[in-house]
Formats: C-alpha cells, sequence, structure tokens
C-alpha cells in the first residue's frame, strides 16, 4: 500500500465535504458602502455555540514545513467550526479527512495548498491537522470556541499507516 | 479651520479606544500545536449578541482610493463590533472618531494605514468609515453581526466640516 498522496490547490468545491474556503465567491455578490465595493453574506457559518460556547479570536504564529511531510495526526472539535485567516500573502497547507467515527480514515486523507489569498473554515467535527505553514513563518487569525466540555479529540496514527504528503 | 488630517501607522497602543489591531502582539505567547507554533488567546472581543444578534461572515471586496480622499461620512454599529481582515498582503486605510454622541466629531477624526500583514476589530458603537482599499481592489473577511434591530447608524458631513485625510 502507498501510504502517499498528492497536494492539490485548495477550492471551494474539492473543500465543500470539510467546510468553507474563505475567498470571494464567483457569484457576483451584492452592491455595498454605496457602490464602492461587492459583498458576499452568510459565505461561512461559524458554529460556536454548543454546550455553553462562545467565541474565541486567537492569533497563531506558525513555523513553516516542508514537502514531503510526514502525517502522524489529525485533530478535531467535536462541539465548533475553527476558521484560520491568515495575514499576509502565504499559502499554507491544509490536511482533512473523511469520516464521522472515532477515529479518521489515513486513506480518505485529503491535502490543500492554498493560493495566499484564502482562508479556511473547518466545519464542525471535521478531521484536520494542525496549523502547515509553507515556505516561511506565517500569522494567522483563528475564529473558534470556548466554553465548557471537552472539545478537542486527538487521533495519533500507527508508524506503518502514517501518511506522506507530497508535493504536485 | 484646516479640515485635514495626516494619516498614522496603525499601531495597536493608537488605535486602541476604538478596537483591537488584529496582529500578533508583542508578547511570548504560548507554545501550541506540539511547539510547532505559538498562540495569543482573546486577542480581541467579538461583540455580536446584543439584542438577539449572532454572527455572520461576509466576503467584501473593494475598490481602492486614493489619497487626499475628502472624508464626509462614517457610520457605526451601536449593537456590535465589526473585524476585518484583508486576504493578501493589502494595506488599507482605517478613519475612526471618537465620541458617543448621536454624530461623531470631525474634530477628533484619526486616520491609520495598515502595514499589509494587519486587521481590524472596531469596538461596538465606534464611528468608523466604510472599507478603504489603497493601491488595489482588496479583499475582505468581515466577522460581524446579523440579527433583529437597527444595528447600523450613517453620520454625514456637511460640505464645509469634512475632512481630508492626506498622506504622511
Amino acid at each position: 500500500m502507498d501510504n502517499s498522496i498528492v497536494v492539490q490547490p485548495l477550492t471551494a468545491a474539492g473543500f465543500a465535504p470539510f467546510g468553507t474556503v474563505i475567498e470571494a465567491p464567483e457569484s457576483e455578490g451584492e452592491s455595498a458602502n454605496s457602490g464602492t465595493a461587492r459583498r458576499w453574506r452568510n459565505v461561512t457559518q461559524l458554529e460556536l455555540g454548543a454546550c455553553g460556547g462562545t467565541s474565541e479570536v486567537s492569533i497563531f504564529r506558525a513555523d513553516p514545513i516542508s514537502l514531503p511531510y510526514h502525517c502522524n495526526r489529525l485533530e478535531r472539535h467535536p462541539f465548533s467550526s475553527q476558521m484560520f485567516i491568515p495575514l499576509g500573502a502565504h499559502p499554507f497547507l491544509v490536511l482533512v479527512a473523511d469520516g464521522d467515527g472515532p477515529a479518521p480514515s489515513t486513506e480518505r486523507l485529503r491535502a490543500f495548498r492554498t493560493n495566499g489569498a484564502q482562508g479556511v473554515n473547518y466545519r464542525r467535527g471535521v478531521w484536520h491537522h494542525p496549523l502547515l505553514a509553507l515556505h516561511c513563518t506565517t500569522t494567522f487569525v483563528m475564529v473558534g470556541r470556548t466554553g465548557p466540555g471537552r472539545d478537542f479529540e486527538l487521533a495519533e496514527f500507527a508508524e506503518q499507516t502514517s501518511v506522506c504528503i507530497r508535493t504536485f
């Protein structure tokens, strides 16, 4: 079995099972600010209120990794979505996996590379890798949940099932 | 009376009366993601729940303006904060005014230029100008409020009190 996958460009359609790409949609949007701007409303849902939760905004500054990258863990937040927006024009790597069970399927892992002008919002409960900056240390705005309950699950892969992420 | 003000670089201290600069603080933060990142929690407050409100995420794409710029209006949201993060490394212009009264004081208008890796979160009720991109059309993520009530006030300045925003 070849435990490797190839990084794909991040697109709204490809990422739809996992959440939202934060970018201007292809539709026309509505006129805003006296005609000086276009606006697209409700581009994603912040799912932060479960179990008495509320919003929390953090800044993350992530060290860069290089490809190929050895993925041996994923995490998820069973109560909440989590949105990351880079500050500056910095591409980053997004690793996600299908599966609602107690552990993600490494065979259904997907790897996406952003174009430098995209953020992501992981849907509630979606398995994802912690931040993976590329090329340079990158600062991100995170909009997530704080509140009661254990809103964090970690899945670590045995060495023989870890996945090698390769460049395209 | 000289109705003109000079744009200043945006700093956390200078912007503190109006809200939060969204950037990595100067403090060390905490270790995160198995030591591969630094994290700063609760860097700003999203004030979105008043009067039955909830969060709403929009994308804005704003046309650029050039300096000097003639400021003849400000707006505010009496129920809510409003956060803007640029997608890409694009500086933009931030115009805000002191004052809790029914109209902002043009004599207390302040103009800031971001460094391209900064967002802002306007505190609830702070008078501010709609998005002002510089140099190029710029896409922004906005995290604001949707819900009951009229969460919008507009102040238009008479021509003789409008303010000229000049470059530094």
